[in-house]
């Protein structure tokens, strides 16, 4: 007979039929009600057993976490908080739990335990509501893409240098680990390497992107980006996947607004998708900030914050304007700022990005129009001559989850500024080819996809929020 | 004004409008027609200059690889093969391409010439309609698996263990190149590391898909896996992406239906929604086989290939069965295998699978029940105690696209055969959880997603059909 998954039992199709689930066991009450679950959806499917009809050796072994198959009629409920359940006529146990050796039983668990049982947290109602919730917003992030007009471009992982000098690179390598052979000048000798030279993981495929968008017009990339640096906070990963469109002939403005209309619809997309499970991150969110003061909690519950972006304008703010806003703030005058800011140029630091969104403007802001000096080498230098047309979008309770810019096209300017901060030419002569032949106009942002899965779904650490995480110290399972 | 991109404009709801575009000049042909071309689309929109209406230094400037902003008035095209053009009154140069220096001129260029180039091999027709169909073949990928209840999941990239034990790996460190810490016993002392341990790049998200299938049901990957092996043949990357779907509760044939039913539909969706790159990829290969001998050349063109496959069952053949008809062979007999078959239990080499598929077939063939000692441990014993639960999906001039299996799900079963070959149960431990707690039958398979492309784009080598390809000693862009 088929099998249905819970889901569908769950959409009332079958009512009165003879239906086959297969699934885990989450609860057994009173020896009479299982609550089955297969992770096709949130809800369980309660499974009625007239335990005279079965024999005990099946009964002991319906403990949590147990699979079983389970046969009956399906018919409507009469308990609370569910419309359908099967009468079961027969159960088949694929394989027991042992309730004294399996981990996740049904009681509340720490994030850090369930962390260390990476491979089997995605099991409780929490992660396996994040991981779907995940889903859906990869299969968005593709949807919005395709329907407006961009190809997916798989960028190269392992790259042959560290040409946006975005920090601590891994090193790829098939050479001996303790005694690699060294060439006359008395260093590894990498011509004896895999690919001839040096090769690290990828930090971003902006550069290559841009070598399609350049012929393809509007492309982006979804795919896993490194980071070796030694960060262990609750925002960063060593591997984390970004999401970067490049597109040719979009100035800034248009850049900005891809990025805002990107962001509303993706979030959009999960908000009509994924409510049952919003609702259960939703409702786990506010039993987690009971425990905190009044002042730290959320001032809006999440899925009330996720339709405020999708409705909301994003708040488009100079640097230059920032910048006053900061100098004259509250917290800079009281010295609240561990970094005060006293003149145009600043940094801003994660604390001015926070108070911009969560107390200024108390919405997402897009910051454009950056000191060059603070910037990356391929922005588009403006007229000023001191700023480039880069922007950065800042979320509330996240910090920056976009970076983006107008890239400087205009091979001469491109050449000089590399030169100042001694990037050389021979490393990127593909990437000014770029503006040798057929140059134009064109713009890209990049997108931490764990950070928008973070604000999704209201999780605080973004370990969480990816399936085996990697930090220092930590590339388990 | 908005411009419009040369799909929109060829979709002919814009006649007699003004219109702008921008894209990039293919040809210029009598000071009067501007072949130009975005991306967007394989087809040109073709813009009609009256010289006089412009100066010299603008006409000089438009040669092939320029960028143009152009704008007029769509009209009916009296030409031949288009439908619509623009009656052009502006230009802009966005920028220029030197016919002295750009490489990319409209003549042919050989594929093994374009490989050096391959920051701009995507501006020729060919490779433009090969990343638009691997952006085609993506998104069906997606959309089938999320149209089938399948959850998108991230495998990790940089992994702790070679527990597949499938082929040479990279190392990922950030250790000293030269001069790394030494342990007490003399050896790297990996503590150090970033990680705190050794660790690789992955060569398959299979063992992590799994227990995300234990909690979720049914997943995919679609991701980048490595295999530092020093091949250098048309079919192997260093890096490739592959797609794991892997599902709880599914046996072997469950997971065989849903492999030949996956395939047809993405292939479909690209037969549906890449018409013109397909047909340009057809004539292309039509050409480039004139130049063969007729025994060389396909049976069947591309997409009358891609139809057939979409259209026609999948043979499914034992390797018991297998192995009969290439003993019984006409090139077995007259030995011309370099691999003569002998017996039961001999491996599958590449000439037994094209003689299967290409000559007894002549259709995709899905071989199952492989001896045991030939397949890798996770793969269920049969109760024959010999064979095992594995699948290969073999397609004509490609070979093994796909390689999947049932899983061992029995915990006793699955360490005597981990002790078989040396593999430590600490290695694996969460691996072994997912059959101590919950375990139930359950099956996936891997499918290289470059030899897709490479089958459904008519293509013969993989590295023409991936943006920046890595094999050994290239890691170029």
């Amino acid at each position: 007979m088929k099998a249905y998954s819970v889901k569908e039992l769950l959409e009332g199709n079958l009512l009165l039929q003879e239906v086959t689930v297969n699934g885990w066991v989450k609860t057994f009450r009173s020896n009479r009600f299982i609550a089955l679950n297969d992770g096709s959806t949130l809800a369980n499917i309660q499974c009625v057993v007239d335990f005279e009809n079965f024999d005990q050796e099946t009964l002991r072994q319906i403990n949590t976490g147990a699979a079983l198959k389970v046969s009956g009629t399906l018919t409507e409920s009469q308990g609370r908080g569910q419309s359908f359940e099967i009468q079961v006529e027969e159960i088949f146990v694929h394989g027991g739990a042992d309730p004294e050796a399996y981990p996740i039983q049904p009681k509340k668990h720490s994030l850090e335990f369930l962390r260390e049982k990476a491979h089997l947290r995605v099991r409780t109602n929490t992660f396996a509501a994040i991981m779907r919730v995940r889903s859906a917003l990869s299969f968005a992030i593709h949807q919005y893409f395709r329907q407006n007009g961009f190809y997916y471009f798989h960028a190269p992982i392992i790259t042959g240098s560290d040409a946006e000098g975005a920090g601590e690179m891994f090193r790829v390598t098939t050479l001996s680990d303790k005694n690699p052979k060294l060439n006359d000048q008395g260093n590894v000798d990498y011509k004896e390497d895999f690919f001839g030279k040096e090769t690290n993981l990828t930090v971003s495929g902006q550069l290559e992107a841009e070598a399609y968008a350049m012929a393809l017009g509007k492309v982006y990339t979804f795919g896993p980006t490194f980071r070796a640096e030694n960060s262990n906070t609750s925002r960063h990963l060593a591997e984390f996947w970004m999401i970067e469109p490049e597109m040719a002939f979009y100035d800034l403005d248009a850049n900005m607004d891809l990025a805002e209309d990107f962001i509303k619809n993706v979030i959009g997309y999960v908000l009509e998708n994924c409510a049952d499970d919003l609702q259960f991150l939703e409702k786990r969110l506010l039993d987690e900030e009971k425990t905190k003061p009044q002042a730290e909690r959320s001032e809006m519950a999440l899925i009330e914050k996720l339709k405020f972006v999708t409705e909301n304008g994003f708040k488009r703010v100079s640097y230059t304007e920032a910048i006053d806003i900061l100098r004259n703030s509250k917290p800079n005058k009281k010295k609240k700022f561990q970094y005060a800011i006293d003149e145009w140029g600043a940094d801003l630091q994660s604390e001015h990005e926070r108070y911009l969104v969560e107390k200024h403007f108390k919405c997402p802001v897009i910051l454009f129009d950056y000191p060059a000096k603070i910037k990356a080498f391929y922005m588009r230098l403006n007229e000023d001559g001191k700023t480039v047309r880069a922007m950065d979008i800042l979320f509330p309770g996240i910090g920056e989850i976009v970076g983006g810019s107008q890239r400087e096209e205009r091979l001469d300017v491109l050449k000089d500024k590399m030169a100042d901060l001694n990037i050389p030419e021979e490393e990127l002569w593909w990437y000014l080819d770029l503006r040798k032949f057929g140059s134009a106009v064109h713009s890209g942002f990049g997108l931490g996809f764990e950070r928008l899965v973070l604000f999704t779904t209201g999780m605080g650490n973004i370990r969480d929020v990816i399936p085996f995480p990697r930090t220092p110290q930590n590339a388990e399972f």
